[in-house]
C-alpha cells in the first residue's frame, strides 16, 4: 500500500475540494493521508495534524521557516519520516519547493531539483523540464535535467530510450544562447539519446519525448502554452457566437470541442513532479479541481510504484561516480 | 515619395511572389525598388542589379562577407547610399541582421539592434522585442529595447504613452532570473511608463503595449505562439471532421474560423522591424505570401513616413547624453 501525504490546505478552491479529490484517488494501491487542522472533515481518510496554513502570497522561504507546523511543511516532513512515500500539494509553488528542499532534501549528486511537466500532444505526451524550479541554470544543470527527464519518460510515460531535445531558437547546434550552446555540447557527449535542439513551434506537436530547458524559459513557455490555448479557444467561441449561423454550428461541434479540451486539459495529469529529491513530490495547479487533485495523487502513486526516486538516485548517482573518476580536481 | 528596396531573391516562394507583393504595395506614397539579377521580370518596377543570392541555409556572416553583390547585401547598401529609405527581405534572417549591421550600421548609442514583432490581440496589437536578434542580452540592452519599443508603439501602433512590461515568470518584481531582476530595476528607474512584469499567459490577451525580453526568450516565445495557434487549429479541425455531425457544424462555423485566422494571421503585419539602425529594415517571414510581402513593404513605408529612425536616434541619443553626464567613468 502506497501512502501519499496530501496538503489539505493547499489550493485556491479550499480544503473540501482537496479532500474530495483525495477520496476519489483512494484505491487498492494508494492510500491518501490528509495533512491539515484537527477540525478538518476528512471524509473517512486518515489525518496528520497541522494547525498552520501557508497562504498563496506568502514569501516562500520566510513562510516555511516561520511555519514549521503548516500543512505543507508537515506533509513534506511526513515523507522524510517515512509516514508517507510521496507528497501532493496545490499550494504556493515556491513554498512547496522550499519545504521539499528543507524536509525531503536533494538526492546525493543532484545540483538542483527540477519541475517536470507533462505536455499533451496528439503524438503522445512529452515531458518539459525545468518548468520553473530554478530561474537561472548552468549547462551542467541542464544535463542533469535531461537525465532526470529520461527517467521520468521511461517510468511514467512508459517510453523506451526516450528522445531528448534541448529547447532553443533553431535546430542547428550553433543556434542558441551561451547556456544552450554549452549545454548542447554536454548533452551530445553524454550517453543519453540526445537528438539536438527543438524549437517552440514543435512543443505541442510532440517533437521529442523530453524537452530540456532552464526554469525561466520553461516557466515562460508553460504559461504561454496554457494562456494561448485558453485565449484561442475563448476567441473562437466569441467569433462563433457572433452570428446565428455560427451559434448553430457551435452546437453541432460541441462534442468535438469537448474532446479537444480533454486532450489538452492540464487536469488530466493533475500535477508536475519535483524531481531530484529523496522522496516524491507532486505540485498541483493552484486552482486544481477535485479531478485534478485525484489525478495528482494517482500520478504520485505511479511514481512510487515505479520507484522513480530510486531510478533517479541510480542514474544521477552513476553520473556523479563517473565524473568523480574521470575528472581530476584542480586546486584553486 | 518613399523608396523601399525589396530583396527580390529572399523568401521560400521565389521571386515571382516577392515581385507580385511589391507591385501590390506600390502607391502614391510608396515606390518599391526591386533588387535582383538583371533577368528578373520586374512587372514594371525599377530594378537595382545584384547578381548573387544568399540561400536560407548559408552561414550568415560568411555569406554576407563573401557575397557583397547578393540581392540582400545590395538592398541594404541601397539604404546606406540613400537610393532607398528602407529595406525589406524575406530571406535568411541571420544574414539580414549581418548585412544590416555591415551596410546600414547601428545608430549612435544603440548597443544592439532588436527585432520588434507585432503581436495581435483582441484588445489591440502590442509589440514584443527582442524577438531574436541577440540570443544573449544584458540588463542595459533590455532597457534600450524598452526605449525602442516605446517609439515603435507610438509611431507605428499609434499609442500615446505606451505601457511597457518585462516578460518574466511572475508579476512580482522579485520573480525572475538574474537578467530580468536587474532589468526590472533599470526599467523602474527610467522615465518610461513601466508597469512591471508580465507572464507568458497574458501575451495574446494584450497585457501590455510593449513587452520586453531577451532575444532567446523572445524567439522561443514567438515560435511557440505561432506553433501553438497552428497546432491547435489543426487539432480542432481534426476533431470536428471526425464525425458527420461535426462536419456539418464545421461548415456552419467556417466564416467564424476564417475571421479568427485573419485576426491572428502574421501576414497582416507582413514583417518585423529591425530597430536600432541608421535606416529602416523590415524582416519578412521566409514563407511570405504576396500579401505578406505587400504588407511588409507598407509597414516599411509607414516607418519612414513616421520617421521611426529619427525618433529612435533622438530617444536613444538622449539616454546616451544623460548617462554621459550622470556617470563618472571609473578607470580600470
Amino acid at each position: 500500500m502506497i501512502r501519499i501525504a496530501v496538503d489539505a490546505m493547499g489550493g485556491d478552491r479550499g480544503p473540501d475540494e482537496v479532500v474530495a479529490g483525495a477520496v476519489d484517488a483512494r484505491s487498492d494501491e494508494v492510500t491518501p493521508v490528509l495533512v491539515g487542522p484537527p477540525e478538518l472533515d476528512t471524509q473517512g481518510l486518515e489525518l496528520i495534524h497541522a494547525p498552520d496554513v501557508i497562504g498563496m502570497d506568502e514569501k516562500p522561504t520566510d513562510a516555511v521557516r516561520t511555519k514549521p507546523n503548516s500543512s505543507l511543511v508537515v506533509a513534506c516532513r511526513a515523507v522524510r519520516e517515512g509516514r508517507a512515500e510521496a507528497v501532493v500539494s496545490a499550494g504556493n509553488t515556491g513554498a512547496m519547493l522550499a519545504a521539499c528542499l528543507l524536509e525531503i532534501r536533494r538526492l546525493r549528486g543532484v545540483r538542483r531539483p527540477a519541475i517536470a511537466v507533462t505536455i499533451p500532444s496528439p503524438e503522445g505526451a512529452s515531458v518539459l523540464l525545468d518548468a520553473g524550479a530554478n530561474a537561472d541554470a548552468r549547462p551542467e544543470d541542464l544535463l542533469q535535467f535531461a537525465q532526470m527527464g529520461a527517467v521520468f519518460a521511461e517510468e511514467i510515460l512508459g517510453l523506451r530510450n526516450p528522445e531528448i531535445r534541448l529547447l532553443s531558437i533553431g535546430e542547428e547546434p550553433e543556434k542558441g544562447n551561451q547556456l544552450t550552446l554549452d549545454a548542447h555540447e554536454l548533452l551530445a557527449a553524454s550517453d543519453l539519446n540526445f537528438t539536438g535542439n527543438t524549437e517552440g513551434r514543435d512543443l505541442l506537436r510532440g517533437g521529442a519525448d523530453v524537452v530540456v530547458t532552464d526554469g525561466f524559459t520553461g516557466n515562460v513557455t508553460l504559461k504561454l502554452l496554457e494562456g494561448t490555448i485558453r485565449n484561442l479557444l475563448d476567441a473562437f467561441r466569441e467569433e462563433i457566437t457572433a452570428t446565428a449561423r455560427g451559434r448553430l454550428g457551435g452546437l453541432l461541434i460541441r462534442p468535438a470541442a469537448r474532446r479537444l479540451r480533454e486532450r489538452l486539459d492540464p487536469d488530466t495529469y493533475g500535477g508536475a513532479y519535483l524531481l531530484g529529491l529523496r522522496g516524491l513530490a507532486v505540485i498541483a495547479h493552484g486552482n486544481s479541481s477535485r479531478r485534478a487533485i485525484a489525478n495528482a495523487v494517482r500520478l504520485a502513486g505511479r511514481g512510487v510504484a515505479n520507484d522513480v526516486t530510486g531510478r533517479l538516485a541510480q542514474r544521477v548517482g552513476d553520473t556523479v561516480l563517473e565524473s568523480a573518476t574521470s575528472t581530476t580536481p584542480t586546486p584553486t
